[in-house]
């Protein structure tokens, strides 16, 4: 048996996974820290309310319930030794797995550019928890504007500033605006939540850079439709429970504001360093044309932690990664002729803007306003894992859409904890209770 | 205006306010420390992946966006001041809410019967977090098993005690069986999750004591059908975490589980004592016929928190009591002749068994097996807040039960941290910012 260890179960693993179905004499260990995959492309709806995470995130054991080859574990990657082809791995206790092929897919994380104490007072958007944590924080603010006892107060409160003007940012962006001006407007007493003021910054000179010109002029216009403050070419110096301080061309500046979302930066997973070869400035793994780790040709790296030329870090880049991975390693085990380099095919890129706007850039096709709102939904709904997702999405953005109201709203106080917090915690109960049981013994 | 503050948003809170709705010249605060209401009942089914939290979580600000007469504050309510006749709230600062009338529904929690070191060991189940606080814990013991390293420490973690057998804990146990012999069975590499063995214990000579004997006698029969452990006559007198020390008739003995789940004891809200009025063994407030509080008749109390003679601490209970509060405030506003006591009405109670079986006591009418199961679910939907709730409901219902998955099946590292601890988080994440705020300013 050839023993195949992946470890993540995003995009990149997942399909690698999927692909190596057919593939006999292969034994998969699918590694990931969570129990479930994440359409990570709609994870702004759960920040929103509009969508429950299960509904992004099924089982990754469901999925491959019925792929006999594959064994799901649920554990927290600690390190590789290359040398002894062993992947180190911590569940309840640290342990050992031994591989003939290593793929590593283990995404990326939030970049706060050195300034990591950023982290609790931006949080940023990766994880389901986050999309939770984010979903208490926006909810919590517009209660905290209605109980507010100053008008000063009041405004800090219904001030949202969101980092970073890429798809995550202008996403969010427009679904706060929605919220503030549609779902809760006739909630609430004491505020006018449809005066609620959303800034959009990034240090850039238009919002959604990676996008054709016009069509980055087309969000801006639709996002300043919205009510959207978008400032460009203002660069975050400073973030305080208060707001931000900001640099405009240079110039200090202070947006008052008492929710703060960081959509701006993004790094590997430190998996990428630990492999012990080259990464580049965002610790991304510098691999060869066929996705391999230099000097190893029996490892890969994929997706958002892997530096390969022309690929961007979006879902298709991992899709296709995987796919890729899954062909070189089946045509080594069947003997079949190498399949030559990765080729990435861009499919294009999209956004979302408030309820009823979009931008798609397809190379030669580029879509705006209503008829990239509904590609994005069509195309969206077709990459979701599972039918009962789609009709679930349908249902549940027609509410949001027709309806006006949103299905989950809960403000969780347990999901305002960051999560290192609530690691250093845990990793402190369970000490605890260790030593409880020590003292049980006689 | 006659103010009127309602302390708690659960059936109680919820029905006072709406069948308030009428009455000209009131102005009403509801005050919650959640901004949702919860429909408990169905709270199993969230801590075992069957609905999300929202579903059965709909935000009170929603339900009563069109009673223009209604305010809903997010705040936690710290105590009274019944001569000022204020109450004593903190939202993000401390303040303080007059009121004409008062009303008083915040509810029960667990009780440990002093241990409440127990809590962390043995979670119970009260609120969303605490629901996905358990799904987290029971679908990461599966989790476990299959990553366990010897025989001993898998069948630990395959091994659920249950403490308490009321309609929580019998509903809970059903459950887990369900999860394990149908859901889980096919995904699993190294566990075979249909051994789960799940003991269900109380201290009590039958389960469901408060329903009639031969209905606990088949409840018993159905959970033991399905392979659920049932000990009756045992009582817990430690809880670590490798599992309970019990006495049965007196004498030792123990039960090796890694996960403990308490759904034994309730006490009232700590508001109840609060009040500064006579509380009854388990905190609840000792009230007048017409549930007002001796002495002061412009304050009511109601529902888990109040000890009324003959009246359940079930949904009915509080809905009806709502219903008579809301009568007695409107007679005295509008003139109207007092309503007399409050006269509760038996609706009867049930409980479901697994995803076929349940029992049903309606007084002169008792159902067990599938046509209880039918009349529970019927009655649950009718009692649901909103028809899209019901259309969601029956639609995971037949995933479950039919298709054989379940939708919600994340797991949250974040929500493992308990309540208490993520609020002495946030409590001090608060004052470091602040702290943090301090040093800045010149």
């Amino acid at each position: 048996m050839h023993r195949i260890v992946v470890v993540g179960g995003g995009f990149a693993g997942v399909r690698t996974v999927r692909r190596l179905a057919e593939v006999p004499g292969t034994e998969i260990t699918l590694v990931d820290r969570t129990n479930h995959f994440l359409f990570q492309p709609m994870l702004y709806q759960v920040a929103t309310g509009v969508l429950s995470g299960g509904q992004i995130s099924p089982a990754l054991r469901s999925i491959f319930r019925r792929q006999r080859n594959v064994r799901v574990l649920l554990s927290e990657v600690d390190g590789f030794d290359l040398e002894r082809r062993v992947v180190k791995a911590f569940g309840e206790h640290e342990y050992e797995l031994p591989y003939d092929t290593l793929v590593v897919a283990a995404g990326a994380t939030h970049s706060y550019f050195g300034r990591d104490d950023w982290a609790v007072l931006a949080p940023g958007m990766k994880t389901v928890d986050d999309a939770h944590r984010l979903r208490s924080m926006i909810l919590g603010a517009f209660e905290l504007a209605e109980a507010a006892e100053t008008e000063a107060e009041r405004q800090a409160w219904m001030t949202f500033a969101i980092v970073g003007a890429g798809p995550t940012g202008v996403e969010l962006a427009g679904q706060v605006a929605e919220l503030g001006q549609r779902i809760l407007a006739s909630e609430y007493r004491s505020v006018d939540t449809s005066q609620a003021r959303i800034v959009l910054l990034d240090s850039n000179a238009r919002v959604l850079k990676t996008f054709p010109e016009r069509l980055s002029a087309r969000a801006k216009a639709d996002l300043e439709f919205l009510g959207i403050d978008v400032r460009l070419g203002v660069r975050a110096v400073g973030i305080d429970p208060e707001g931000l301080d900001v640099k405009i061309a240079g110039e200090p500046a202070r947006i008052t504001a008492k929710t703060v979302i960081w959509a701006a930066g993004v790094k590997a997973s430190p998996l990428g360093a630990a492999l012990g070869v080259e990464v580049d400035g965002a610790g991304r793994v510098v691999v060869e044309p066929d996705l391999t780790v230099p000097g190893h040709p029996e490892v890969f790296a994929l997706g958002d932690m892997a530096a390969v030329p022309g690929v961007p870090g979006v879902a298709q880049g991992a899709i296709q990664g995987g796919e890729h991975v899954a062909r070189v390693i089946a045509a080594r085990l069947t003997g079949a002729p190498w399949p030559g380099p990765f080729r990435y095919k861009d499919k294009g890129s999209m956004a979302t803007i408030g309820r009823r706007r979009a931008v798609v850039d397809m190379g030669r096709r580029q879509l705006t306003g209503g008829a990239a709102y509904f590609a994005w939904g069509v195309i969206h709904l077709a990459y979701l894992t599972r039918w009962e997702d789609r009709i679930e999405a349908v249902w549940r953005w027609a509410f949001t859409g027709i309806g006006g109201s949103r299905r989950e709203r809960m403000i969780s106080i347990v999901s305002l904890v960051p999560e290192t917090t609530a690691r250093s915690v845990i990793l402190e109960l369970r000490r605890r209770r260790a030593e409880r049981l020590d003292q049980a013994r006689p």
